[in-house]
């Protein structure tokens, strides 16, 4: 799959945010670009606990990667898994499923795989308490979620109901907020297609190990988030770490023992186990301590960006790992690429803080710019009008929009689907347990 | 589950058109309706073909049971598996997943499992060639016809690329007629997606074993379809009996071999298994031979309707196993049952015959409406106005209207998503095969 032409051959691992961007940077370059990724889709992420939800569609929020490219001669897209980098000969090892692999040379690389959950050491907590990084997820997510009504609504037992009729959802992050807040949204829409239970009686608890949700933010926001989801109805515990989580039951360390059924995770990053084989120094999480134009310490050929990389920018500040972060690291490396083709210095990087946005439940949400924040319902049209911008493709900003609509406007939820692949899936995760 | 009150209850098994039907005729009944399905999702099976084709999204032709029948009263929906009969002691047994089953007495059973493909004693060639009856069908079949394409674009092997590249539908009733018809038009879409395969030189072959397709159909249907494939590029083989399916490769009556990594099955029916267990004779494709009045010989109080049921109406004419027969077989079993609590002589069922309508790709249809024909654009906008007329709730006639349109204008295929529960799917077919 390497090209035969002689322009310099560009890989980029990875079409999320940080991939995407590169790719699409070189579209008037004179080179050839591979885009490699496991799935045929990009994911709007912010957009991820929607799914969750059943408000909106998969497709909805993601794009194949070959249409977004389309019109870029100069792009080629691979669905594969990157296995293995060989940094000294310049070549990557893909696994192309049904049992095949193949060998792709690069001249210059781009590392953007993102990260997954961490789960702290405590790696058997994930099927139990599965995490929110993509579609997949989701639907998971969704399927439990959904599932817990049906087996609360069929349960005869009221111990049994109450353990299926809690959900605990893991870290005050934006992930842990947007979910725990529009799941009573989600409930109170669904209410009247239940014979035996109220699904807006559910409880929700929302677990943050810090002293306050939304850490990133400043505390006036997480005042603000904390006071919303009050009254939404959703208990919060802060300064609470988990201690342990087993089928049926979350414990905090103050000891606190929650019985449910079903548990989400949204703590903690580790980022994509590419970054250990450059051979080159790691933070906690994982990620690559890139040099300040991006690139890996010893090798100006190999950038890393988005969740995968960790850096001050050039004015001290730490790069947070942020969509809008993913896409400026995106850019810059591409050009950085551009001009070490040409035997030009590379630029360091430096972020530019759009401000930070969440929304919490109907009508609600918290919005950080640095010199002024805002809250309530114009931060909600805000992140509105934000997210529709963002999301990649007419089709889909159309189609969010008019699924919302119908959300807002009826309480109902539409795409309250499980589907039967799930099965499969959770004969895996039992079978795991 | 068994309701608490005096009043008698009903069970119906299966959510499908005659199911549905069925509980929404009692809504105004004094009787205690229990709906049961596998799924928690009614689905519009007429345009899974759709779905398959990644032209829908499986949420446009699907409703939540729960919801469909949120302001009926009298009506329970239960999610569960039924994997037992007892006609003596008028017993159901049900799987509820987890682990656990229970037990639901009925004072009158209605059974709508419906039907799935028959592989004419081959059920080896399932994993294979799957079938389309449900969402979790849809979504395999589009799993594989997208990964087919995004193999053909990774390989450097010619001929591996051809068997990538050609696609066999088995099967020359309607199912297989709109889909081999609209797969065409998709590849069209997504031509400019690729950079080294021409997906609209994919070669697509309908085998047959009878003399015509759409034998349902007149003869000037069937004409009429023959020659919209043709024009649309796919191979048509008639009297041609499906001798082998393997891995790679299926063979013909004839001796014929096509070479293929894709092949979709859309012959034959075999009813669901609970007729069996009823202990009355079935016909060949296992389907309850019913009295006139839909009910078993020698159980007055259980009712079979559907694709799961075989009888000649009050005027000898064999009910077809459509969508229009299972809802008026539904109407008419809800009828009878309430006759039955009156102690009335129940009614024999009359079959009204509404017509039969295919859609051939873009823009090109076939109607037979008994008296006169209709075929071309006109029967199109028939076909089109008929399916969104009958799609259960706004949200989807609305959604569903909105992506045809976006695809028959742009000719872009949004929902183009290759889902990770798929892989566990693919996990088990290649252990299985």
């Amino acid at each position: 799959m390497t090209p035969a032409s002689e322009r310099p051959h560009v890989v980029i691992v990875g079409a999320g945010f940080g991939g995407l961007t590169a790719a699409r940077a070189f579209r008037r370059s004179d080179v050839d670009v591979t885009i490699i990724d496991e799935n045929n889709h990009h994911t709007f992420q912010p957009l991820l606990y929607q799914v969750a939800t059943a408000t909106l569609n998969p497709s909805d929020i993601t794009a194949p990667i070959r249409h977004v490219l389309r019109s870029q001669k100069n792009a080629t897209v691979l669905l594969a898994e990157v296995v293995g980098i060989d940094v000294a000969n310049q070549n990557l090892t893909v696994d192309e499923g049904e049992g095949r692999s193949g060998v792709i040379h690069y001249d210059y690389l781009i590392l953007a795989a993102g990260a997954r959950h961490s789960y702290f050491g405590h790696d058997e907590w994930e099927p139990i308490a599965p995490g929110l990084k993509g579609i997949n997820d989701a639907l998971e997510i969704r399927r439990r979620f959904l599932l817990a009504l049906e087996r609360a609504e069929l349960s005869d037992d009221p111990e049994e109901r109450k353990e299926y009729l809690t959900i605990v959802v893991i870290g005050g992050g934006p992930t842990g907020v947007e979910l725990a807040g529009l799941i009573p949204d989600v409930l109170r829409g669904i209410r009247r297609d239940f014979r035996r239970i109220d699904p807006s009686r559910m409880r929700v608890v929302l677990v943050e190990g810090g002293p306050r949700l939304l850490a990133a933010f400043p505390q006036e926001i997480s005042d603000h988030a904390l006071a919303d989801l009050h009254s939404l109805g959703v208990e919060v515990r802060l300064n609470s770490v988990v201690s342990r989580v087993e089928p049926g039951v979350a414990c905090l360390g103050s000891g606190e023992c929650i019985e449910t059924r079903t548990i989400f995770w949204a703590a903690g990053n580790a980022a994509s186990p590419l970054g250990k084989m450059l051979g080159v120094p790691l933070d906690r999480a994982g990620r690559v301590i890139v040099e300040s134009d991006l690139s890996v310490p010893g090798h100006p050929e190999v950038f890393v960006i988005g969740d995968m990389a960790t850096l001050k920018d050039s004015r001290g500040v730490q790069v947070p790992w942020v969509a809008p972060a993913a896409n400026q690291e995106g850019k810059r490396a591409a050009d950085n690429v551009t001009r070490r083709i040409r035997d030009d210095k590379t630029v360091p990087f430096r972020y530019f803080n759009k401000g930070n946005l969440a929304t919490i439940g109907r009508y609600k949400a918290v919005a950080d710019f640095g010199s002024f924040r805002v809250t309530g319902w114009i931060a909600w049209w805000f992140w509105l009008f934000v997210h529709i911008m963002y999301l990649v493709g007419f089709r889909n900003r159309l189609s969010v929009l008019l699924q919302w609509a119908y959300s807002y406007f009826t309480y109902q939820r539409g795409v309250r689907l499980i589907t039967h692949a799930d099965t499969e899936r959770r004969a895996r995760v039992t079978r795991g347990t």
